[in-house]
């Protein structure tokens, strides 16, 4: 463990989970972020690190300050080095246009984590015609993580249309009694689809993670 | 106002509101209960009463003691008089067996308040082929009342389907962090198809005379 | 649909429900939300397309880009194209000044949705004089808004005087235990008149929508 | 202070704060409470004292043991001793024959702590004009304690009409999201009659405390 | 009732009520509380009006622009008029510096009621020797009005060195899980001392009007 | 689709989704759950079907009626039919005897649905020793199954130690601020361990049918 | 550990952390208690086992088939083995006679490990005259266990009071909006006195592990 | 009591409770931190004074303006005058970077109010070596504060491996369903490790005060 005075980074753990090394951007300096991808890169250069939740003035820093790292403005995240070969496939759905941010960080995390990625937007439980017709892919499949806010139906109606292991990730969209997330979450643990499981509202990150490991053991 | 003892009754109301009289059976005994139908009918010999949330051993001595009433055990409700001529359609539209009460209760409640009745059941979001089957059956009813558990789906679902006027009931069907109902009642409040309103959970009852008031209108 | 970039435009959207177009300007920029209403005003260039929620700087923006719109700075909104002819009467009620901008969403979105609107303001339960003076209005009504924030008592006291349907609005009108619009979103789903259904908090869109959709079956 | 055992009774108290000794019933058993009033009986053979809260079988037992105790049933309370001459006048009013056990135990707490009883049952905010009948005797009182389950609005109706003194007592009458009563407590709590306070669900109890004090110190 | 574009002023609302006319400053322009009270003094010259919630940049233009007002700055208030000659009094006792303007617009608003006032500040409960030693002006009020903030406790202990009526407030002071006040709220709704009764958190303004009436009543 | 009168049978799930058919035992008489079970085992003789959530006299009925059934009783579930060949390893984790039943249910899920089982109790965070012995055998398993009650921090332990994809389940265990599996529920969400998903409380079958999809992939 | 079948005992436990083994009784029958204890026992002869949480026909059967057990009926707990000599003392304080089983739990498990006990009840915030009088016995102590229901005010009221370590244990007497004791806990996590932590609600045994801890060092 | 205008200062409290004086410097502006230090400090020249949750600008003001005061940034607070001689150890522990603030109050405290300090950071549950490697510290305190966040495990486990007694604090650290520290909070409060006591989240001056008198104790 190196220490770089505001935090000390944990270099084993890759080598003690498997997966790659992870920087929580938010409550963090552009200068902080900076360093520590800088001091996991060197530890491990061949292999991508991320960054996450970063700020608007983080993700300028960071392009300017690391022309060679990646970054993904969607996602609020960057990576540094190079990614894995994709190894089986992760469907990341989502229905609105205010869930991107998550399901691009779901994404992203899918691939620094060495899974593949067929992401599929605007597919809402209120046009059921465009969900029907993404079946397919829905199918081919080996993990799904399905992004919704609101009253969180899509996981329900996915699950209910495939046998691909599905992770919900509840988002935050919403007003009124949405209680930031709450009603979504709340949905999803109540899904009426066996084999549904949750992470917390917002959390992008986590449903990534675990789908790509999901997936790269059904595609070895 | 007649004074029974244990409850005066206000047999001006149908005059006020145009509606039927109706007893809310939840702690009255069963001889309470018979004896405020008795007074409401001999008030209004020409239309129906109806008394709701009745037990097991009031539906049965209701049965006994008022062989003229009409007694719909799944619904937990009697009704005693003619009922109104139908005006209008309402289709309610239910998920599982376990929310058949509520549905069975919203409906009877449409046809003692003067609407008609298209009852669809088993209709989950977890099997949309089920769903997309009675489309026609939902575009042709002037309102929809969807009552559904769980995580509470359903309705936007239909919402998206159907531009009918839709009033969502939440069930108290579920475990866990479903917390009584609460789970579906958040997501229906909160669901991205325009146009949903809700009651309380399981009020089968309060969504029925909403809807036949619809219907009676749209129908006239 | 088209897309845009920023979002993808469902310009199939009326021919499926019915109703207009929408665009929800929470967390949009200005630019976006008059390249969405221009997109989708030229896709329906005979009916009016709404934009709700919108900012001081964004209705300003507006104003200027696109002078043929209509501002609505009560309602914090804007349309596009020329108004359906009304059809059938919503008497949109609210008590409060404070409950005045989601009453004017609220009677804008009947209006953008096909229905007539009967504005009555200023009748809170506090002051039962100025409420029964207005009641024939009510009556008249095919169905009711009602708007209140703080207790959340006016569609219960509505609902006593008349049988017309009636929608009620919980407003974020309050402070400490009101908790954003709950303590009145409660009473209302516990309303003791029949009748009353809910729509999210500060939801006068959604309250409009429906209510438009009863007042044109009743009207035509 | 004496010592039965179970309980140590606090025979002073009346002297410190110029009020009745009351039992709380509630998880005693007959013979307890039984026993307790007789020691507080004896204490104060000159004025009443008060248990609520008594289940069945203690109201029947203490009818049996202490032949000249007075029982009220509704209230679930019963007296020993003479009630003192009531100074004052509180209005005790409430909405449903559901609220009458919390009404009767307010009015006999405002009698047994030394005020005069007006009470008015049966006026709930569905049926404005019984309300508006008895405006009169509301203005005549010199302390309201308004009583109501469900949305709890007739305290911000009763408030709107008059400028007594009003104390809000929210009931457990409900069901679904009325949680217990929470939806009726908060409603009160933010009324937007100014001037009116809450105590805890269902305790008509201090309620009735509270308002004997006011009406003795008015009517004095 | 007066229109002033932006509000209806209700300057019938003394007559009916017997209360002065108070407008509630939270999210209106200076400008517009300066306006309305400008329209209620014209209307009732010879009695106080008062505005509550007033923001630092309010406060300073009523000072320039109404120099006849007179500014309470801790209670972030002001009154217009003369206030009325007080009747009985009203103690207002409170814990720590922060609970200060609660405290300060509980007491404005007894006087602008008719009230008057005996201020007691800084006996909080962890130090009981300062709140013993103020017994007899407690003993000597016609009602009290206890605020404190974090755990609420203060009304129980004063409620048990008295039997003088007692309205309590909780205030929005404390952090983590106090939850803006509600950790108080419940605690005084939960008093073991009888006869508390409670207005919402902050509400210093609702509890001054109920104590004044109780002490005008008393104190006549 | 069949239908036994009380619940229409949906035989064709295996079909959609690859998974067995399971009667959710909760709210049905013995002979209801007995006679879906038969309709299930005629449709699908040659695979396991399940039935969960059974009371004791549900459980006992079924070892009479179906002697060919195969009895859980920790698990308080029953299966008719040949269990599937076990692909993939799915370690169940549980820490105390009151969360057996739950891990019980779990397991036997993830058999019914295909997958094999290792099954681990008594591994609590209070006692780390425990847990350290058996981390062979946790990185042996395609999917980690991990049920804790009280504060829920197992899977946060766990996933810290491994890797493996890993569902957590809450479980009703505790009192008082438990909340009914609530406390867990919340830490779980908030494991710091990345790539832990969590279902319902007490919810061991749906985790069962999540990680059997996840171990078969990973097994095939 | 052994296993019993239904349980495995961990005997090594008093070794690892220098505590007595404790069996809590809820939910186990009183067969599975007299098992568990019998086996503790045999493994420390030497020292006190408890078992806590016990109903009243386990506390009966436990009396008559191990009579050299120690049955204590208000704590609802039994010990079998000699107590350890005292060192330092735990004053034990609380209000009502509802909070007498809880106080009770918490003595004993001060004298099981190893602390020894001051009682002190009926101290309640509404008699401070008679916790003024105790105050030397609070001072005198290494460590006070403060149990409060209702409002929870008490361990502010005696963290006012003296500087001994303080941990509050709200129990969940009270009714209405105390939520099962959630009002008490709130208010100590609040408590404005300094010093205070606090442990689960009626959580009497796990304050009395703590306090035996804290009086055991101070007093060596 | 001195009066400051803004605050009257208690310098008495330090001959009540045995304690040092601290000022709660949120919401207070700099200059009237520094004045009520230099106060206290007037009054007790010959021990420390500490202010807490002291904002950028306030750290810098008083830097400035108190030139021998001792600044602790990461602890967001400040001391004047020496601190007592250490008696007895509390080790103070925490798992991430983002508890560093809170622990280093309550390490500050701790030495403020006469205990001595050992500070181990960086042992979070998801790394169980780290927390091994420093068993024997842990052991050798006399009470311990573990700080931690998100899912608050980390009390669970350390009280699993030590007989020390422990306050759990709760750091408002996480997002999501993480409630702003309530998941944690409700985890430590579950915490199924006998004799974990907790206080209110982020409180780390209250835990370092409370371990502070643990540690005298113990340590004298």
């Amino acid at each position: 463990m190196e220490d770089l005075g505001f935090a000390r980074v944990d270099v084993d753990r890759a080598r003690r989970t498997g997966d790659a090394e992870v920087v929580y951007g938010a409550g963090k300096t552009p200068g902080q972020v900076i360093a520590i991808l800088r001091t996991l890169h060197a530890t491990h250069p061949d292999r991508a690190v991320m960054a996450t939740r970063l700020s608007e003035e983080a993700l300028a820093q960071v392009a300017t300050s690391l022309p060679e790292a990646s970054v993904d403005a969607v996602a609020r995240a960057v990576t540094l080095g190079p990614l894995p070969e994709p190894r089986g496939t992760v469907a990341v759905v989502s229905a609105g246009t205010s869930d991107q941010s998550v399901a691009a960080e779901a994404a992203l995390s899918v691939r620094v984590h060495g899974g593949g990625v067929d992401l599929i937007e605007d597919v809402g439980v209120a046009g059921l015609h465009r969900l029907l017709a993404v079946q397919d892919r829905l199918e081919a499949a080996d993990c799904l993580v399905v992004v919704a806010g609101m009253e969180g139906a899509l996981p329900s109606v996915v699950g209910g249309l495939t046998g691909v292991p599905l992770v919900a990730v509840p988002t935050s969209v919403g007003y009124g009694a949405s209680f930031g997330g709450l009603a979504a979450l709340l949905a999803m643990l109540n899904s009426c689809a066996p084999g549904v499981t949750v992470v917390n509202i917002d959390n992008g990150y986590g449903a990534g993670v675990f789908a790509a490991r999901v997936a790269r053991a059904a595609g070895r």
